[in-house]
């Protein structure tokens, strides 16, 4: 049987540390995650409206093998910068690929923005955006436990009609591979079924981790659902996640996973991967254990539980968000 | 509200015919859609094992902007024979893309195959396998109506632990645009939740057009489901699909409509996009219903539409199938 991991967090994947870093002020935040040493990672992109940096490294063609870091960060593309405040940590603990001695290493860190410029806050920042900063903060700050819902880039998300957030969970296979899952929830689309306070990721739900609720009567998903994000505010998403695994993947293999953890986007939103979601997956191994012959038979089997968990992480980051000034959390709408 | 459309068929969308042929000695088949005038077309392949022509001519980067047929088949890699089978009788009504006065048309067909060589019947067919001359039958006989479940494409196919086959169906807008699709399903994944008789597609029924079952009682869907396919059969697979729509659609939008349209993969089968799969998407248009501006907000609804309709073609296609030799349909399984 599949269980949780001890967190129920992607830092259930050994050798992944994660951390978050807010500005309360301007209601934005970085997330960023960072291994204990290069790790394997393929990108899945989605979305009609995407925003990253270091995507094309990420092709399996490419040279680098290993990546230093993944960043998610709000600010839309302001917070691309972010990526530049890991790398300065990372070139303070001598990290990085090295091309030659004697040359300076090169942090190699992967991420990808979300829209939050319209979460409130004070976004008249000049010259020069928050979100550097933001990531050296976050890379500093990397640990075991970190925080869920308003935190990190889920600060200024917001999920269809409920305020979104930052979502985790971790999924353990019976011979102890494990899968983790990290995401910004901050798409056009709704997370709960029409007409119901249940999460289109039910039947994924674990031990009541995003509170329990079934669907109950009828449901009819026919046309888009009332609880989605308006016209005026259609340009105001994008859910950005990270799949994780200590299982051996190769980047090919990494690929696939991406591309399989895309559905837990599908089975927990609806509608996504639109024009105006800038929706993407990295896929990530930490290398630690090696996996069976066949290997795609292994591939399918991890690919599955990567999706699940996603799906998973997906509805716990809109379950735990707190309401934030216009925007009414989950837990407030549908309190019992 | 969203309603069917007459046939709930992708022949709903206006200018589109469908065609059938079997070979119930060899117990295979081919489906052919043809438009009435050339049609654009675009491609989202997701699974690990396509089987496909003309996919690099309906990159919107290449040349030709309307196609003149695409086929669905059996027949693994052998079945992409019907590609010639459909431009043959293309070309003796006189259709085809026309490169300069004096010299042939050259009819544009794209397509997708399916493996279902295990489906029983005598595949010893020796030099010439019988896709050309089935792809050619589909196409002489096309219409409004065609058959649905072990018919055409679907005949050899097996969905998870149940017997698959051709599934269609269409919705219609308020302002009459209709979005149709087509699909025959031969997934390693399963149709229904674990442990139920409830299609995945539930929530997206209309009028218990698959039966109308709901999920009862408590439904975990963590690790593989037990009615999937098992390792022996693990590679063989693959969900292809055509969706369609009256809406004056270019073809990058088309694109993204065949990346949304994936995700009703998603709702309607677990796993899926996997390995051992070929699933692909064809998304066209018939051209004939202008868009409103915004564009993109047009794009969001129709490929939210798609998504939804091809996930209630998948589980019509399960439903409909009859049982096969040794493959066991829905319907003699949970017969009440």
């Amino acid at each position: 049987m599949i269980r949780k991991g001890e967190r129920n967090l992607i830092t259930d994947v050994p050798g992944l540390k994660v951390g978050n870093a807010e500005d309360h002020k301007i209601r934005t935040g970085v997330t960023v995650v960072l291994p204990d040493k290069p790790m394997a990672a393929a990108a899945d992109i989605r979305g009609g409206a995407p925003g990253t940096r270091e995507t094309a490294a990420l092709d399996p063609v490419s040279l680098v093998d290993g990546i230093d870091g993944l960043f998610l960060s709000g600010g839309s593309a302001f917070g691309l910068d972010a990526g530049g405040g890991v790398q300065a940590h990372l070139k303070a603990i001598g990290r990085g690929y090295e091309i030659a001695p004697g040359l300076p290493r090169v942090p190699v860190v992967a991420g990808a923005i979300l829209f939050d410029l319209n979460s409130g806050g004070d976004k008249d920042w000049g010259d020069e955006p928050p979100y550097r900063a933001l990531g050296k903060l976050a890379a500093e700050q990397v640990g075991l436990h970190f925080r869920l819902g308003d935190a990190g880039a889920g600060l200024g998300a917001v999920a269809g009609g409920y305020k979104g957030g930052l979502g985790s969970a971790s999924s353990v296979l019976p011979d102890g591979t494990t899968v983790g899952a990290l995401v910004a929830v901050n798409a056009v689309g709704s997370p709960l079924m029409p007409g119901s306070d249940a999460f289109w990721a039910w039947p994924f739900e674990l031990d009541g981790e995003f509170g329990g609720r079934r669907p109950m009567g009828p449901v009819t998903a026919a046309g888009l659902p009332r609880d989605m994000k308006g016209r005026v505010q259609s340009g105001t998403n994008t859910t950005i996640a990270v799949v994780a695994t200590d299982a051996d993947l190769t980047r090919v293999e990494l690929k696939r996973l991406a591309i399989m953890a895309a559905d837990g986007f599908a089975r927990a939103l609806r509608p996504v991967h639109t024009p105006f979601d800038g929706d993407l997956v990295y896929a990530v191994s930490t290398g630690r254990r090696p996996i069976d012959e066949p290997r795609p038979l292994a591939v399918l089997e991890l690919g599955s539980l990567a999706a699940d968990t996603l799906a998973r992480a997906i509805a716990r980051g809109v379950y735990a968000a707190d309401s934030l000034g216009p925007f009414r959390s989950y837990r407030d709408i549908f309190a019992r």
